[in-house]
């Protein structure tokens, strides 16, 4: 049950649509199934939806195919959208064998099942600095869309050519938050946090080479940013800025 | 001119409280004001009030006080609030001098003049893990209030006693977005953006001793945060903290 | 002869089980065993059990299958336990070849035989983060348990919701000794910590990506922790942790 | 009230030589005091001594000479000894004036006054490397002797000159527990081990110049030693060694 | 004798002006002077203008007063113009004593004696990202102006506020080489190389607090700039950068 | 159309080679094309030929053949030189299918197409330390060679054998800008650079093993110069260094 | 020609035992060819046995094997021993194929030709702390062997069993020059220098894993070592230490 | 008793000087000397000088003036040479006022007290690459003179000027091993080992600034140098350069 269907369950007897005697059935059977699900292996945490407005994700890095699948069904079992992440093709395969309906996402390597969420209020905008941030960026605008948010997508717009994240200006002043992902030196967040009035999450990448040290120089960068309303988050991590975005999108 | 204020002179006009060429005039007269003061030495930036919502901050490190004592009257001179961090006593004094309705806080090291700006919807949470991480939660604190934001200040819930934290979570939940800071390990911000559903920006603290290496651990310790919500902001950055969760509980 | 072995055999002397001049041909034989076994590319410690508690023990990394093979089986004939750590499938088969009995434990990549040893006091809790922290906890639990302790697992008790390592409360007190094993943020040994009045062994893993750097995230937020009683062992080390787990419970 | 202090109220109570009415009203009263004071800057957490069997430790680092002396009275208020770590001769001045039993160990730059503590079970054994450890070295050895331990000083035996830690075997392997602090290159908690079958808990110090880089060539000597039973704490961390060696020396 | 004054011997010789007898004493004369001059704590390196164009320069940092002046008077004789880089006041008062004619730059730590050189073909610009970072711009614009360059200073064009920059163009597409000094994340170069095709020297400075570790976060930044033609000299290294700009500007 | 192509149909006009209503037309065709041209996955600059001086460059690092295939052709379509580098056997492949005329460098990993070019002024020399140093030099050579400049390569001259870079001095003297590459210690810049008097632009090289970190040895050597007129470029960079060389040889 | 070679001929002519004529052309002959060799990709520096007492020698890493053995066949053809490090089977193929009198040593990873060489001095002794440094260690062996040095190999005496390395002492004192290899902490040179009075030499390996960072620990700990007489080189240096044990083994 | 006064008392039995009983009694009362002395801070080892060949030393760094003095005497009483490294003026007068004998080198910040000791067979030459490196250089020279060394100094020999070193080549090969002290890029010890045939022993300075950082770029290019014979001590080890020259000197 999401907060979601809480808020509706409720409404619905408010409403007289729904007998308490029911609620009170539905909302008792909700109560016992145990807030964890221990498959061994891993407690699936179905209440995290309720403490966090989203129900767990999985991070696909580190785990086996099949773990993955299985954890993917419980996760489906109680009506939660499903996002996988880091997930290669032998994870999809995996789980699309289990999940006729999921969706594989490549440049993202993401895998998702799609339900209806509360939609969030602005639109969330993601700006990458070049072709290579491409994964992660994804990552993030899976992330934020499955999350229920307008994502708008502005990509290759690095700080060499600065005439082209000014002449963008326009769509980046339109988003309530704004996703800006960048790898060696790191310094669009800066650039586009002067731009604007609204919170900017920045993902260092690891593409580069030499002494960008995958990576470490564009979260120096970005939190060293000499601008108003950056922070950021580890490097590549896609989910965790879409993830954020949406909440504050949300609030 | 600040965003309010255009706010207003447009509302007034169009409900004939006020003459269109008044309101022309007036328009005018703001726009002939350079968006840049030169002061030789520095640039003082006053559009950065309708580009991002609050004026310009000066960062006191580095600079001598009668240059910051000079920049601080340009900018209360056009109406803005006034806010500067890392000041010293000397600076304090230089500033307090030419500004006598300044006020110094002595924990935050900041130097404030309240002016009147839009209130924000909900309450900005401030928590902090120790004793010693006092002047840096208190800079976001000041940093907060002086920018229109109602503060709750929840401090010493380091998680060693993690009771300490556990019953806050009422005062944690009533916020819109949560500001952790924290030295040595960085554990709090995990453990803080498990329990609630908004953001939480955590600060990293140079508080610590050998292994803690001014501020990396606490650093390190936040940005691989296993929860959903957290980003970062630069070690002992508790202005950059203060002002993100300003313009996020603006949104 | 293990130090259980050399007790025995003089409680059997003591209580006239065992005629002296047998006891003595029996010592007598045990030290014409030179305490060193040399193989030409290793020296086999077989007074380490006598020094130590424990007899060696076979760190696989960087040894061929059959050296390790040819070692395992020269411990094996002193009749000390075996434990062979970082072992993979190659090593494995290599061992299983020449020690029938051998079992494999694959999460945790080792190989043992059992030996009667010594119990220990208490039980030995096992704590870890993560799902993909496992292999390094089952490494500690393995080791711990073929040293004579019974072992508790709590896995998956990660502090992003803090209620799961909570509920873990009793067992936790239970032990008279805790390994922690955690990666990304390593905070779980500070509130594991900060609960029970018994040494917690913290065990960072290389689980993570980005700026976890192979662990030293958690390894620094570890040696940073604020709580009483931590010690920490080397990125990844389970098996030191269960040895000197096993070493404190047997006090 | 000391877990050592119910535990006898218990047993009064069982053997008759006090009646329950009296220890209702006993145990009430000490349930009535909140198990935090606020001080405003610091919440003094007199339930410490009960979940964790030592109370609240006052880290002098990076507080006021005044804030010290104030949560030193409250800690003695309730009957607790006293320690205060990282102390400077200004904040010895603040808590002598008002503590006129207090004890100053400049070597150890500690603050204790001594109260009835439960015993440990055998010795504590402080081994240092070099003249330079000895403040780190005491400031172990005070901690442990105010939490009840009887400790044995062996300094000065670092490994260059190896056959002054050789002539100390006999007293090594007499001790339940072994604190090892060296700097430079660390590496005499690896000879120790090597020596005797305790816990050895290693503490670098940030003695040294040049490529020690404050510590850290002896903490990575340390986390990498290749004997068992040996774990780390931070750099120059005397104290946490002195509390976790008592804690086991009390298992 | 540089080697404009060789070149003006050797015209004046061809030219009839200068009898060969007399050039040739004058340049035999020349030759016996020591390529060195050995002053006993240092080899003053007569004929590095020769080599490099330009005379030995005193790195004020590590000296005593009187040893640089010492060295400067050496260097002055020759008619070579002197500067003195990091130099505290007592530096300057030592120079000064000894050489009236002196020039003390407060703001560059700078100590000067002009003479003829050649002048650069065309403008060294000088950009720097904050107030903070003036030190070493100027150390860069006192050493290009008294290596013989028109040298244009454009302060306080950060990227945060990125039409401070932009409004800049003209001035900055005018240049033949331009110095970009920065500091926090660094991010200035890559913008202005972006916007120009003649070469960018970017200068790191320490100037930043936390995760800017003394320059790292900058050097990183400029050394991974997506922009071409940037190349990077040590942290705040201004007279390298200055240096670098004269030759460039000299070709 | 670069800026040859439009200095040449000015000229043209101003000598009534052309009419003017025909440049008008030209030049309008010219402006009408957009100034990026959007594959989707890219944004191709085609304008930075006139705002740089040289067309936009592949780095074929992390895209994929196709894509890289799809942006040369749009390059060649405009008329502009193709470089790509750091392109593997496979991008070869596939760019040589789309573009028959294509050259494939094997040592220095790049693929060109020649267009006319203006020329540079003088000559670029390339030294290298060692023989492993070759790809990054000749990925410099190439890019030079490409962009108009006659090039001197001085190969296999590192410190180690001092008198094989002095018997290169006339060599190196000739050369109007040096670049130097050198992985290990990273000693010979400052060599070269201390024999000449035009400016070195040195490239640490991820040569090596044990504690040259991938280059970071070298980088630091480099920064570190103690001599004049060096700059350094990112670690293994030889595309940025032969850039700059060409950028600073066209003035 | 090698310093032996030309010492011969010299004894021979003054001893009577060769022309004078004979000698001078045999002498122009050798000192007609080229110290260098220029094979395109390197050039062979036939002089550096006159120059360093030891020819040429190939460094395996990051050359094709064809090179390799070109680059040998130069070196023999002048009569000079063989060496060939960091060489993996393919190597070794094609240089067999060329010269079938090469030797290869596959734990050390080298190839040999031996030539008559001057005889050191005394004993090179080489120790190891583990198994898993014996490539290390034997390259190091192999090297001062064929450079005509007696090589005692004293293996497997790391520190955690103290008493391995103390059985050692007779061998290790009659050893002129003594050569240490260790990887995880590094600990055995500063115990092998506190018992003898010959130099040391430190070769840390990268063996270990976790905190071990790829030899830095052991580096760290070799650099402050506490005990006289020790030098470190790079890590994994075998030949390094070889080369240098020999040139002290010659003095 | 140093081993020359051994060896003179052994000579004297042998050749019938002395007779064997007072050579007994004499052999007797020395070793009834405890090779260590305990004064309570500190273990004065006075055997050192049979085991190691030169008696203990005093590191000045993190001892007390008065702790120095005492240690000083004892070691003097036994009739060894006295050494004081890292001594400030503090520690001179304390050491002067028990010691009148003893002399004060500044630049080297040591105190001596010479004695009759073994001369070493050959020069042990010291070169430093600048003025800043004097300390350190005069360090090593005056260890190794008190060691009985003639040294040779050759100063302000860095590769920046490379005629300077070149122009020293026939006093640095009529060295038996040659000390080279460089900060910065630390690229002189490559140069001079290419120059000669014996051991090189580098010492890296902590001088330089920026990406110097405290002298890791200099130990990082001497670890990595490519030249044969180089072996590093630790950063600013003047007095381990001095020792290991004069053991290798002694060989």
């Amino acid at each position: 049950m999401t907060p979601a269907q809480l808020r509706a369950l409720l409404d619905a007897v408010v409403e007289g649509r729904i007998k308490t005697d029911d609620a009170h059935r539905q909302l008792l059977a909700e109560l016992r199934n145990s807030p964890y699900e221990d498959l061994g292996f891993a407690r699936v945490d179905h209440h995290r939806s309720i403490r966090q407005g989203f129900p767990e994700v999985i991070l696909g890095l580190g785990k086996a195919p099949d773990q993955i699948a299985a954890i993917a069904i419980r996760i489906l079992d109680r009506g939660h959208p499903l996002l996988v992440t880091r997930a290669g093709v032998d994870v999809w395969e995996a789980v699309h064998a289990k999940v006729p309906e999921a969706v594989y996402h490549d440049v993202a390597r993401a895998i998702t099942v799609r339900r209806d969420v509360p939609r969030g209020v602005g639109r969330v905008a993601i700006a990458s600095a070049g072709t290579s941030d491409l994964p992660v960026a994804e990552e993030a605008a899976v992330t934020a869309e499955l999350m229920g948010n307008d994502v708008e997508r502005i990509y290759d717009v690095g700080v060499a050519g600065i005439h082209r994240v000014l002449s963008e200006r326009v769509r980046l002043s339109a988003a309530r938050v704004i996703v800006v992902v960048a790898g060696m030196e790191g310094a669009l967040p800066s650039v586009v946090a002067g731009m604007v009035d609204v919170p900017v999450i920045a993902v260092p990448t690891s593409v580069g080479y030499g002494a960008s040290f995958g990576g470490i120089a564009a979260l120096l960068g970005m939190l060293n940013s000499c601008a108003n309303g950056v922070s950021v988050v580890n490097i590549d991590n896609g989910y965790g800025a879409g993830c954020l975005a949406s909440m504050i999108n949300h609030l």
